[in-house]
């Protein structure tokens, strides 16, 4: 049986009409061979005996209680879901910074806006949505290049390196865009000291995880060097914009949406879970599927 | 004698060696036979009698005091030499819109962001501008059409339209980007009727002319239909934001720059004034030039 924390939408449910089908209803959760979710408690875990696989709808899965989770069962993210709608929200953040939207003041226009055709963009997370970001770069005319843990050459990358190389990178870059997932290895990778390696009018990004850039550092940057300029939809502490963060919204250049990039229009929403459908589809055929979480990032 | 109203940067002057260059010095403009302008007096006009070509550095045309211009001079705009970093701009406001940047709650989000992919792109001006404007938009997956006085097939738009078609394309379009110089046939082409055939959440973007779109037209529609969303870096009254202008400004659903999407960095200015003297040494040379202004369209 399969448990979907959430209704699905028609097209999802005719994905898996071959097997049986339990929508919200948490009391029937101990028959749930499959759990697919946003968000998943210890509890609803630990009442699934049967569990054999989680599918988040979710591309990060940061958010599941790993310790609940015993370790025969696989874990399947929803990666690459929102490849599409989050590289355009992405792209939304950069040129609105890079152009200085809504800044009406004709003499401050005459440096503050960047051009972009031309310019050397660095994406942070060469996964599904680092790719597609990196692919418009180069339809903006870019020189892009991608930092991955596992590189691998990409039509949309110029050059892809490992984390290893993120040092010597940073200072060239024009733009950066963080599409990390938070694991240890990401966990304020922009600390205060990679951050000021930066070009003092870089535009970075962040539609990854909040944690990847240190908060009291960028704020600092943010206030002192004001052609600097950060994007985020995502933040310290979720639910975005709720206490615990720096005054950012103040600034010019800062940029911030309430983690909205990924889903939450309908349209979006029904979009991710219908992709976790096909992989639950081919889990439950093949017993593999795509996107399997490795439990040692997280736990 | 090529006299210019400002001083132009080492690479334009090199194209330009081999004629006589006056710069900024007004008390010899009698000798001009070429003037290359920002803008143009018509006392300055009339001071040059041996006049036989007008490069403007702007792209748009209809600043200039053609009363003042004789019959036999040639005029010449800049079209093109601004395609991209203005294609970069309206881009910037288009997705600015789509995705409603800057609305930090979370609740109004579940229903404003608007996917690009997939959706139809209407460019109105199919020029240089409106051709960039439409190949990204083919990088995002996009539908493109476009309307133009005089449709040529083009790799950018999977369709191109004469004037004609304007009405039944408007009623069909996700995003409208306006990039028609102003003239005759274009001034208040989006007129109330026009405007109110437009999806009730189309997002329209406007890097051509203000007077293209008519204002008091376009204030009432976005007062009256929160969805509808509007973004502009051309106005009624220029210079922009100055005076005799609706507050737009206060509307969350409108988004303004003050004319900067073509020059107001040293760095578009400057690769204007080169595309500009690649053009005069062609006229020079030849007799001939691209981007020959038709008087009949301003007079």
């Amino acid at each position: 049986m399969i448990f979907s924390t959430d209704r699905l939408p028609p097209q999802a449910r005719d994905i898996l009409k071959k097997w049986q089908l339990v929508e919200e209803d948490t009391s029937r959760i101990s028959d749930a061979e499959v759990i697919m979710a946003w968000k998943l408690s210890p509890e609803l875990v630990r009442s699934a005996p049967r569990l054999k696989a989680i599918q988040t709808f979710t591309a990060g899965v940061d958010h599941l209680p790993f310790e609940a989770i015993p370790k025969g069962v696989k874990v399947f993210s929803n990666a690459g879901a929102y490849s599409i709608p989050v590289a355009e929200h992405a792209w939304a953040l950069l040129l609105y910074l890079a152009k200085g939207v809504n800044i009406m003041d004709r003499e401050k226009m005459t440096e503050y806006p960047k051009l972009v055709g031309g310019k050397t963009l660095l994406v942070l997370g060469a996964g599904g949505i680092g790719n597609e970001v990196a692919r418009i770069g180069k339809c903006f005319g870019m020189k892009t290049q991608g930092i991955s843990r596992h590189p691998r050459p990409s039509p949309a990358f110029d050059e892809v390196f490992d984390l290893g190389s993120l040092e010597s990178l940073l200072p060239n870059a024009d733009f950066v865009v963080i599409s990390l997932p938070l694991n240890k290895d990401s966990k304020k990778i922009l600390d205060k000291r990679r951050l000021s390696m930066l070009k003092s009018d870089c535009v970075v990004v962040n539609v990854g995880r909040g944690d990847v850039v240190d908060q009291e550092a960028l704020y600092e940057l943010l206030t002192s060097r004001k052609k600097f300029r950060y994007g985020t939809d995502v933040w310290w502490r979720e639910p975005e914009g709720e206490g615990a963060h720096l005054p950012f919204m103040k600034l010019e250049n800062f940029a911030g949406t309430p983690h909205v990039a990924g889903g939450a229009i309908k349209e979006i929403a029904e979009m991710a879970m219908i992709a976790a459908s096909h992989n639950v589809k081919r889990f439950l055929e093949t017993g593999n599927a795509y996107n399997e979480v490795n439990f040692a990032d997280y736990v």
